[in-house]
C-alpha cells in the first residue's frame, strides 16, 4: 500500500515528546479516564522521563499554596525554565471549588507555553489518584518541563502518598496552622524537606516559626536540616529564597544519592501501588455483577457471616463462605 | 476416651461471650497479629454482635479528645453502662507517645472491670489498621460492651476510613482549629454528625462556633442537623449534653433506618477492604522472593519498563513485562 498523508502523522506520543501542549493534555486525560490508550502512552514515553525536577507542595486549605506556586512559577519562567503544575483536587463531595479560585491565581499564566496547568479530582472509592498523579507527572516530565509542581489540599495519608512522588516536599502553613504544627508534633504528620510560613506580615508569625522549629529541634538528625522560610507570596516575598532553598535540597540529595534512592522507592510503590488497584477493580467488578458474592454480603449484614470470612470465600472463590 | 477437666475448659470464644475481660484482650492482640485463630474467634462469635453503640471520634492531635473519653466514660459508667475505648495510634515514625499521655487520662478507669481500655498502633504500608479496627470493635460489641469508643489522632483520609465504621461520628476541635474549620469548609474534610469545641473557655470560642456553624450552613440540608456544642472535658463540663446529643442521634438514624443502611455499607467497605488487603499481602510476598519480579523493577528503575507495565506483567506472571 502506498503510504498516506494519515501514515506521516505523528503519534500521539511524537507530539508530546516534541513539547506539544495540547497532546499533553489529551495524554493525561486518557491517563486519568483509565483509558489503556492513556498507559500506552506512558509505556512509549517512559524511557525519555527522569529529567524534570518534582517538587510537591501540601497543606491545609487556605495558607495560599496557590498562590505560592504562582509567585514560584513566574520566578521559574524569569529564569528561564519551563514549568508543569498540577493540583490534586480533594476528595469531599461537600462542596467543591476549593481549587477554583486557586486556578484563578494562576491565571496570569495561562497564555504562557512555557506553563502547563492542569487539576485533577479524585477518582473515588477506588482510590488510584496517587496512581494518576504519578503517570499525569510522567507525561509532563516526558513533554520536556524543567519543573514539575505537584500541589495538593490537605494533611492526611492520602495527600501524603501523592505528594511523595515528587523529589522535594514543601509543606505550606500560615500563622494559626495550629492543627498542622500539632500533628508535626505528634507525629502523625511527615516531615517535610522545606517549611514555608506564608502570610508572614501576621503579627503571630515568630511565635509560629519558633513553634516549628522547636518540633524540628526534637526530630532525628539528619544530613538535611529543614529551613522553615516566610513568605508573603501576594507580594512575591521570599519566593525567591524558596527557589534557592529548593535548588540546594536538590543538590543534596544529588550528591548524597538519595534522589535515585527516592526515585527508585517511589517507583516500586507505584508498580506495587497500580497492581493492587487493579486487583481491587478486578473485585469490586465481580461483587457488582455476581449474584453468589452479592447473597455473601447480604449474609454478613444479617450477621450470619463475619467480614474476613467472607472476604476469604471471594478470594477462593467459594461462594458458599 | 474418657472427658478430662481440659475438655471442659471453655475456649476463647466462649469466655470472651461471658464478657471476660483477659480473654478479649487476647483475642484483640491475635486479630491485631493478623494471627488465623484471632479471625477464627470473630468467626465464631460475629453473630453476637451488632448490639454495642459503635461512637468514633476523630480530631487533630491535642484538642483533648482523650480526656473528652474519659470524661464520657465516667458518665457512661454512672448511668450504668459497659464501655470500651479503642484507641488509634498515628503512623509517623517520628516520633511516639502522642497517645500515651492521652492513656494516662484514662488511668481513673483502670480499676473499673466495666470499662476496657486498649490502643492499636498502624501497621505499616500493608495498611490494615482500619480492617483491624472494625475486627477489635466487633470483639468489644461481641463481649457484652454496651458502648464501644473509637478514637483516632488526624483529620486525614486513613482517620476517616477508621472513624467511618462508627454509628456516630465525633469532631473534636478547639479554639484555634483553623487548618480543621478551613478543610471542613474547602470539603476535604467529611461533616460529622457532632462536632465539640472543647477547651472553651478560650475567649475565641463563640469566634470558633460561628464560624463552624456557617461553613455547616453552607453545606447540603439533611435530616440531621449537627449540633456544635460547647465543652471543659477537663471539668467535665459539656459532657452530659454530648451523651444526649449522641443518643438523639442514635434514636434519629434508628428511626430514619439509616442505622442499619450504614452498617451494611460499612461491612460491604470490611469485606472489600480485608480481600484487598489480602491480595496485596500475597503480592507484596511475590515481590520479595520472586527474582523475576525483582528484575522488573530494577528495569523500572532503569527507565526501560514503566511501572503500569510492570505491574500488568507481575499480575499476569509475565516477567518480561
Amino acid at each position: 500500500m502506498p503510504r498516506t498523508a494519515e501514515d506521516s502523522e505523528p503519534t500521539l506520543s511524537e507530539r508530546l515528546l516534541a513539547g506539544d501542549r495540547r497532546a499533553l493534555a489529551r495524554a493525561i486525560t486518557l491517563v486519568e479516564n483509565d483509558d489503556p490508550a492513556g498507559w500506552e502512552i506512558v509505556r512509549e514515553v517512559y524511557p525519555h522521563t527522569g529529567r524534570a525536577a518534582l517538587i510537591g507542595f501540601t497543606g491545609p486549605p487556605g495558607v495560599g499554596k496557590s498562590t505560592l506556586l504562582a509567585a514560584l512559577t513566574k520566578l521559574e519562567r524569569e529564569r528561564g525554565r519551563s514549568v508543569a503544575v498540577l493540583s490534586i483536587d480533594p476528595s469531599s463531595p461537600f462542596t467543591h471549588g476549593a481549587l477554583l479560585g486557586d486556578r484563578i491565581r494562576l491565571a496570569d499564566h495561562f497564555l504562557d507555553p512555557g506553563v502547563f496547568i492542569r487539576s485533577m479530582a479524585n477518582r473515588g472509592a477506588l482510590g488510584g489518584l496517587s496512581e494518576a498523579t504519578l503517570q499525569a507527572a510522567l507525561l509532563m516530565d516526558a513533554a520536556g518541563r524543567d519543573v514539575v509542581l505537584l500541589e495538593t489540599v490537605g494533611v492526611g495519608q492520602a495527600e501524603v502518598d501523592i505528594i511523595d512522588h515528587a523529589d522535594s516536599v514543601v509543606l505550606v502553613l500560615m500563622p494559626g496552622s495550629g492543627d498542622s504544627v500539632q500533628a508535626l508534633k505528634a507525629g502523625v504528620m511527615e516531615i517535610p524537606d522545606i517549611i514555608v510560613v506564608n502570610k508572614a506580615d501576621h503579627p503571630l508569625t515568630d511565635t509560629m516559626v519558633r513553634e516549628i522549629k522547636g518540633v524540628l529541634a526534637l526530630g532525628p538528625k539528619q544530613g538535611w536540616e529543614v529551613p522553615v522560610l516566610r513568605a508573603q507570596a501576594v507580594h512575591g516575598d521570599g519566593v525567591d529564597e524558596l527557589l534557592d532553598k529548593l535548588g540546594e535540597h536538590r543538590a543534596f540529595i544529588q550528591a548524597e544519592g538519595t534522589l535515585s534512592e527516592r526515585r527508585r522507592r517511589n517507583l516500586r510503590n507505584e508498580v506495587l501501588g497500580i497492581a493492587a488497584l487493579r486487583l481491587r477493580q478486578r473485585l469490586e467488578a465481580a461483587i457488582a455483577h455476581d449474584p453468589q458474592v452479592i447473597e455473601l454480603l447480604e449474609r454478613v449484614a444479617r450477621r450470619e457471616l463475619d467480614p474476613a470470612s467472607a472476604a476469604g470465600a471471594i478470594l477462593d472463590g467459594r461462594p458458599d463462605g
